[in-house]
């Protein structure tokens, strides 16, 4: 397999964007990373969406993007993995630049929610669950999380507060990011004191969804003279659909699985990776990342949130540019805004929430309640 | 690119399957193709599917499915090109192991379309257009495949019954093929008399929809000593989502395209293809591929029906198995099933209907009208 670099990027705002659709939004977000590549026409075109046919009225969304963006030819596909597609669509534009089938990849991830009601979105989002076993029981996708955190809670006797420092942290760092959906500090007493959404998750606990795209641009590294960020390590992994068939519940083996594998390919450790932008679609899923991925011992994710280790500074910082809960989280295409950050922090274009030294960054996406994840390591070379 | 060859393969009945589901369908197609490759257990998943969210209420397939066949942990994904979403899930699988990140791949297309009423269904697939342009205008996917046969029928001057041949040739070979979901011979007066469906196209000329799944394993081909079938060539094209669009209404250039590409990658004309298993989702459509594909002159694709070229012992033998026309389409799954077919003629393993000296074979998928094109060539290694 020959390496991959990514040559460059770019991303919409996450907003409630009304006056624009979502063929508008991937069109933006493309022609950023395209003129900031350089590049005239990438080759072929990988789109991570989840629910276009659902909200959208739209499949085909690959060719849609391609006639669209006007390079009426190029291959096109998309790729699906419920909220994990963003990530799922840049390991199929990663696996085709390194398997010589293409010179050029532009990997984009796109959602466009708000048009519909929140009802309609809560049972589009829902479709990432199992359809016989979860959904046909009347359980949303946060009620699935809240059973999640709620048995974490119980199990290792953590209170509702002991995971604020995850959402604090995101909205903090979220001020620095002009592409964010929500710029404002949240206290600890905000924190307690929102709105219930399926006990014990709270409005404050919940990414909110929005509507944004995130390109990148995938080439063979060798075509990259001089300094460069290549691809070290790509990996996915599943587990069951519905968390009541998991034997651990509380335990993200896709997680673990996937990261092991890319630690593998980057021959790293944990110890090594200088920023994590990891899924945090509710502050639950921060604790259980961590662990997962080796930060943490099981049950003990919290504490690093309680001891500041996850900010900017710490010893291993995460949503540094606001994560899922501050920056935004349209499903589809929150994998390649991951991408496209861990890429500021490798360039050092984060300002104030810059990671000092940022060599070595890592994305990790989820589909689902923990079913499909994909871990990438991005990594500087002189 | 490391080459790679196709060492199993499976498939189901395509049925009104109302006493299975989808997962029950994709797992019967999967364990045929595992089987019969004598292999564990694949490294990952690609699954081809359309419809799953809109019809079976359920995303992130992929994993849906890996996790039905008890295989966890596995990596899985969905790829979505609309009927070409086959092709596109065979070509994101070969890419993973060309690359080298999987040893081992199980592709898969898989539909589950008759469990709702035939409105559902024809809105469904008018997600495969586009929604703002041509859906909008209340325009079906068949109303736009009869635009197209009109125009052609007028522009090179053939009359209706000049089609008949793709129809009856299809229907004639689905009878020796016990995965076909129609086994009717017609003839020419039934094939005129058919009730009309969105003029010209009558019932005749138009695929049924139905359930099913097929499925093939690839690994490297140097896994396997001896007699082999190898991907000779992959190529994906696309045009405009919307027929207006088009410069050429009339003529595939993402067939022309993928094709061209797809020959040069094999080192074969279309003078070497032994066997074409062509996307007949209307009649108009295998005329439309012949000519684009370089056997039959532009607006002559019909004379190589009515010269009995297309049979399985003429020139280019298409629609072996059935063909979309009797055999069915699933659209998701359509495209493995032409894979599928392909290899069996390979192999000589189709009786009634083996092309003789089946050495070279090409299956070709298309989403959308047109829009996105995937060519792919097989090849016997001894």
């Amino acid at each position: 397999m020959r390496p991959v670099a990514i040559l460059g990027i770019g991303q919409t705002r996450i907003d409630e964007h009304w006056d624009k659709s979502l063929k508008e939004l991937a069109g933006e977000a493309a022609f950023a990373a395209i003129n900031e590549a350089g590049l005239k026409r990438p080759e072929a075109l990988f789109v991570g969406n989840m629910l276009s046919p659902l909200v959208n009225g739209q499949n085909q969304l690959g060719t849609h993007i391609s006639d669209w963006i006007g390079m009426w030819g190029m291959e096109a596909v998309k790729v699906e993995a419920a909220c994990g597609s963003g990530a799922a669509a840049f390991r199929a534009g990663l696996m085709a630049v390194a398997s010589g089938e293409v010179e050029s990849a532009l990997v984009l991830g796109v959602e466009k929610m708000t048009d519909k009601a929140g009802n309609d979105i809560t049972s589009a989002l829902a479709t990432a669950a199992d359809a016989d076993y979860e959904v046909e029981q009347g359980v949303s996708f946060v009620g699935l999380n809240a059973l999640v955190m709620r048995r974490y809670m119980h199990e290792y006797g953590w209170k509702h507060t002991d995971f604020a420092p995850f959402s604090i942290n995101a909205h903090a760092n979220a001020m620095y990011n002009a592409f964010a959906r929500l710029h404002q500090r949240i206290t600890l007493e905000q924190f307690e004191k929102s709105s219930m959404v399926a006990t014990p998750i709270n409005l404050m606990d919940a990414s909110p969804i929005g509507d944004g795209a995130a390109a990148a641009i995938l080439v063979p590294a060798e075509k990259i003279k001089g300094g460069r960020i290549v691809v070290a390590g790509s990996a996915s992994a599943t587990d069951t659909i519905a968390i009541h068939s998991r034997r651990q519940p509380l335990f993200l083996s896709a997680a673990y699985a996937s990261a092991k594998q890319a630690y593998a390919q980057a021959h790293v450790t944990c110890g090594d990776i200088d920023v994590f932008e990891l899924h945090d679609a509710f502050s639950i899923m921060s604790a259980l990342s961590l662990e997962a991925c080796g930060f943490a011992e099981r049950g003990q994710g919290p504490r690093l949130g309680l001891e500041g280790e996850i900010q900017p500074h710490g010893r291993i910082p995460i949503c540094t540019r606001g994560g899922l809960k501050a920056r935004g989280h349209p499903v589809g295409a929150t994998g390649m805004y991951q991408i496209v950050e861990v890429v500021q922090q490798l360039r050092g274009e984060c300002g104030e929430t810059q990671v000092a030294e940022a060599r070595i960054g890592m994305a990790q996406n989820i589909g689902g309640s923990g079913a499909t994840i994909l871990t990438h390591i991005l990594r500087v070379e002189n």
